[in-house]
């Protein structure tokens, strides 16, 4: 198996598995623009409000894997993440976008795009038709894919990029260490249902589909925020 | 691994994991007043009741089996069982209690038992929190149950019993081909999701309990019947 | 309120209410290639095999609809649905799509447009999330869209099309009937839970919504198909 | 309608409706044994362990209600509530266990009885079943039901009953200000689903039902309780 991604064997293997898809997303346009500041503010706006919404269908996945838990510890491990994306996460994105004038009424009701629903809807009918391993698949390009853009970003961004608090957020030890966390659980999740080997396991191909498609939609995702509308 | 079940071999494991309380189940005293006749009436209009209520949730239950179905063959089965329980059992029940004078709209707004309620609930959580092995698992006792009971009593049932047309329903061949298809489809789904040697994956204990508890629950379902209130 | 639609006021309101949306999508360009034979080939034969992906969800969203049924005949009518799309509907592609050499398994595991995902997920989400009535108003574009389409290109279309085969199953007495009595349930479906004045009642503009989206997400649909991959 | 719980003219009556049951609930000998510490032991022990079970459920119930939720109110209050079950009422269970000699995985492994099983399962199934406002009529008598019992044994209670602890949790002013809280929330979701006169919407008939079942499935778990096993 490949190697390892924050500690779990899986989540390395299902990345490899993705090919050039997982490079793309976590290096894309969008990203760099990030990164060394050359991305229009208006991308950045689209991308805050767009992704506000990304977050109310995030945290009602996280609450379907609450549901799907098997164990204490996954249902621990999910509760938290309900509670982190409802009170920590959101909140960041309502202070941010308030400075920018939009209040979080106006967030909620945003209009969606379709790339917007095709992830989220795409990530709860896996947790609906799968068990909650098929759920972490969807689930993990967006929680590990943003772990890896701030580690990769944050040691070189530019001094002078507007964008250094989104950074500041995904390359923090805090953030970086809820991915070490969630890594330790997703292995463990995964070797509960498909034993010691897990890539000998039948259902491994129909776990890297939906991982790589969950990646191919965050590219979709950074694609329609550098559209900007 | 123990002796198969209509050609199943994690069919017949999951009945010999169940030990007595399987045993328990198919030998029901209910069962052997259906096959020696000294059932009384009014425990039979009372299963019959309640077993309606029960048809409506299995439908529904069945239909969660569509929405969770990962191949084309677990698809199509599950949506024929949908078609089956209501436009063939259900119907069946229907005519029978007509005769006794209940009407099909009395039936549906019947009051359910706590005993019937726990079982069918069961059964759709075991879909909402597991895949489509979950609920195989919570779904087969009452199929396969059914089948066994059938062919045991239908060949030994006293002359006078008034409940051979129930005895022959399921002592039918097309009842008995039902359980060899379905058994076939679910010796494959468990392949599908735990590999060649079924028992030795660690899901293994897991569905074992659940289809444990669902005999559990038959067993109080035949209780709350012989109660027949 | 507006017109009905296949005898539902409900329908009527919910069509009225999608604007020039329902306009675009029941005259679509696809839709007119189709009347007078100028679609190419090859954006049909795209148009099938995710049409064919199309069913498989849709099958699914029926099935979850019969989950959610909170009387016998939204049950029956779901269940009958779930079983004309996967006997019926499903084996119509097939054949069609045998005769220009693609299996049934080719079809199953065909790589799925993120159009066609998009708008299935947002479907099986509506169900999540809310009620039986929730699931119609995102069920609904597709199943009576499909009804307006074909009685319109049916009676207007080119002697010489090559998709007089597809028109004649949507303009057929036997579709045209079934939205009929789809559009009854629907509207005895919406009285059940919103009272005698359905748009009076405080949900009727998240069910608009949805019906909208359902529509947008059908236009979408045929911008793919169109696209020719 | 009759008298308002907890602000909640809803929930008022919904209790009314529910008539004797919903005495019978709040007033059992269960409840009463703890206010006049006659209780057994062996009694309190049992419902201890199983009641940390249906913290299990319950927190699964109020994570299905996450996924429910339709507004950014419902959503923080229902994933607050998760978080509170898990971190606070779980750990509050836990360390009770724990002085008399039961850890934390031998909780969430013990025997579920079947009285505990039909409960939780009945209300996970009403909200796949129904929207939002169904898994609230489903999970109110739980809520409130200890609310009204903390705030009548609580000034009542024998100064030497040895389950003071308990009692003191449900009648403090944070467990009644949680209770206002979610009635408030509560009346709400009745108004933006039902309308402005909520008893007159054809779906009362089968809210009633549900808090009404589900206060039904209270009494059986007091009466499982006090069986003592």
């Amino acid at each position: 198996m490949s190697s390892a991604l924050y500690t779990s064997p899986v989540l390395g293997a299902w990345c490899q598995a993705s090919g050039e898809d997982w490079t793309t997303y976590t290096n894309h346009g969008f990203v760099k623009g990030l990164g060394d500041g050359s991305l229009p503010t208006a991308c950045f706006h689209h991308y805050m409000i767009q992704d506000y919404i990304f977050l109310v269908h995030f945290t009602r996945a996280w609450a379907l894997a609450v549901v799907k838990s098997e164990t204490l510890e996954e249902m621990k491990i999910a509760a938290t993440m309900v509670d982190t994306l409802v009170n920590v996460e959101m909140q960041l994105h309502v202070e941010t976008c308030r400075k920018i004038g939009i209040t979080e009424n106006q967030l909620f009701s945003a209009e969606e795009t379709f790339e917007n629903l095709a992830y989220t809807r795409f990530v709860m009918d896996s947790g609906l038709a799968g068990d909650f391993l098929d759920m972490m698949a969807a689930l993990a390009p967006c929680v590990f894919g943003y772990g890896v853009i701030g580690r990769t970003i944050g040691p070189s961004a530019a001094a002078d990029t507007p964008y250094q608090e989104w950074i500041d957020v995904y390359a923090s030890e805090e953030y970086q260490g809820l991915c070490h966390g969630l890594g330790s659980m997703v292995e463990k999740a995964a070797r509960a249902r498909l034993g010691s080997k897990p890539a000998d396991n039948p259902r491994w191909a129909t776990l890297c589909k939906r991982f790589r498609t969950a990646t191919r939609l965050e590219i979709d995702f950074w694609q329609m925020a550098l559209r900007g509308h």
